[in-house]
């Protein structure tokens, strides 16, 4: 088992990685996360998998918990949900003294996070990432908090957990689809701080995608390592967590365009490229550093032609410069592995540029070679 | 004006405290909370009394400033009326370098703080109470949030304020009644930690009730000081801030029994007189304390009898011990301005003493000599 700690200004609290690791949660819990009572949240598929064996297991261990679930899917990141957990938790009577424990995928990390940190004004919460996606991201940072119409994450907490417990073997349980999603954001780490692990990630991807254990334990601890680092050095994304934004901007924005059907890692995917073009365009990227993204992303997602509106897209990207003012922000990379500072870790681009790169490449697509066609 | 500075873990902020400082709120917004733009939040009718003038005078004054309201009253204090403002401020643009500025009683700044607890994961907020109980209580100490059908602030968050301006000034503009109800917290500032600032408060009542700027003045400053004391030393009740609930377990039952048609200040100066029969009953609290609170108490709210079930009262008192575990606890004086430190600054009292003293005082009514006829 490998441990990883993450500074806030709270404290520290320790990310454990290990295949295996999810059979000792009883003790971990006991020792991190001393409660009277302990509150598992699941997601309706993910309960039936994880979510009730483990409460099981902790109620074998003299434990007393409980499991509280919500339907499957983003759907169901809302503050309907949330309030509905939270009636749920109070209803059994639940108080000061308890401790919430999210078992599942982003979308569980980020709600049952957002109920821990207002309920009562605030109880523990332990994450028990079982994706991917939320191993390597999601589960770490302490962001917590839900959709709402005006769009996804706009409401929520910074909430530390008081432990991660990310045990790589359930990534046997995902779709491969959902493996893969997962893991362009482990690429996206090391697109961003670590050449080398983008390297090993390239070359084992067959590996990843059959879920490998081995394999998926190198890539979550690795990529826990690198956000950990970051968000150890900036919890609050005042700056230097802007880094974790590359590929976000443009990203979020065909997200947003898609109306949420194109998945998150596609999405990231699609925006780091373009992004990279971007800064090649700039002079700020080096040359050949969206081929090579654009080489490894193609193993893992569709990167062809995206059949969306870019006008929809850039009125997405308008609005999320409206919130911020000025001109949109892009993190910009300096080489494959490294970020180009900036001005606090981003670049203020013209739309112009930004609306260019876009309507070429949702156009074409952004395989390797793509726009040159 | 006078600066009493709260220490918080993030650091530390302060509360102005003056006749007349709220002509000064441009200025101290700018420099105490810098933002792109400022959301006022005021209830309807606050709004045209203070609100309004409020944040014209900032944009007067060049700052960008707009006016969000909800309907007055504590049924506005939900989680839906969260939703709303959360909502109109995203339709309105506003991000991440916004401000809110909460300008009203007790039901604004905690909704108010929370909808700047959760916007977009957190932005400042500025406290402008205009009650006499958000001055001396619900605006200092960071704590925001909402009720549900399970109980009152049962979801919320701690988000300290930047700043908080309190001008005594404003209560004139309150109903005596709700004068009355207000100064209660500031008896109860008294009793629990400053016996000549009791005296002060029972000898100026008058003038008090009658809001002379000058008595307001030196009521909610010393409220603030004792409350800064407390909140700096235990933010997030651990402990010592516990002091802070004499007259509350009870209190908050009988409100809860009522269905919150007593109001905050009526339970609690009931609750207050009833914990201190407690604390003598059982010998921690000095003989005549109950009689002194009864005879300070009655020149403010009714303390005849009770007219509301006290099975009722006991049934929730046992809801707020069932979410706690063990005895229900009880904070007890050991004399006039002086907690007794039991464990935790409470004690664990048995349910049948508490139902005994419950069900006489509310029969008889707890003015001075009351119990004794």
């Amino acid at each position: 088992m490998n441990e990883v700690r993450v500074r806030t200004r709270e404290g520290e609290y320790p990310v454990l990685v290990g295949v295996g690791v999810l059979a000792d949660l009883p003790r971990l819990l006991a020792e991190h996360a001393p409660a009277r009572r302990y509150a598992f949240i699941s997601d309706d598929n993910v309960a039936a998998l994880h979510g009730h064996p483990l409460m099981e297991g902790a109620r074998d261990a003299g434990l007393d918990a409980s499991l509280f679930t919500f339907p499957a899917g983003e759907a169901s990141k809302t503050r309907t949900s949330w309030s509905i957990l939270t009636d749920e938790l109070l209803e059994a009577g639940f108080g000061r003294d308890s401790c919430v424990v999210a078992v599942g995928g982003g979308v569980t990390t980020d709600l049952a996070g957002f109920v821990a940190a207002t309920f009562l004004r605030g109880v523990p919460v332990v994450q028990v990432p079982t994706s991917y996606l939320a191993m390597i991201d999601a589960s770490v940072g302490g962001k917590a908090g839900v959709d709402v119409p005006a769009g996804k994450n706009l409401v929520g907490a910074f909430h530390a957990p008081r432990l991660v417990v990310a045990d790589p073997d359930v990534v046997r349980t995902l779709p491969r689809q959902e493996r893969a999603q997962g893991l362009v954001e482990a690429f996206k780490h090391g697109a961003i701080l670590d050449a080398a692990y983008f390297g090993r990630l390239h070359d084992g991807l067959g590996a990843l995608l059959a879920a490998d254990p081995h394999g998926a334990e190198d890539a979550v601890l690795r990529s826990v390592e690198i956000k950990a680092e970051v968000v150890s050095e900036d919890e609050r994304e005042g700056g230097y967590r802007q880094v974790l934004n590359f590929g976000h901007t443009l990203g979020h924005a065909l997200e947003a365009a898609s109306e949420y059907r194109l998945g998150h890692g596609s999405a990231v995917a699609l925006g780091m490229v373009l992004e990279a073009e971007v800064g090649e365009r700039l002079g700020v990227t080096e040359g050949g550093t969206r081929a090579r993204l654009a080489g490894s992303l193609s193993g893992l997602v569709d990167l062809g032609p995206v059949p969306l509106d870019p006008e929809t897209t850039l009125h997405y990207l308008r609005a999320d410069k409206k919130a911020r003012a000025g001109r949109p922000r892009v993190v910009l990379l300096r080489t494959l592995g490294e970020v180009d500072p900036g001005s606090g870790w981003s670049h203020g681009v013209d739309e112009a540029l930004l609306a260019e790169v876009l309507r070429e490449g949702m156009h074409r697509g952004v395989r390797a070679g793509a726009v040159e066609a």
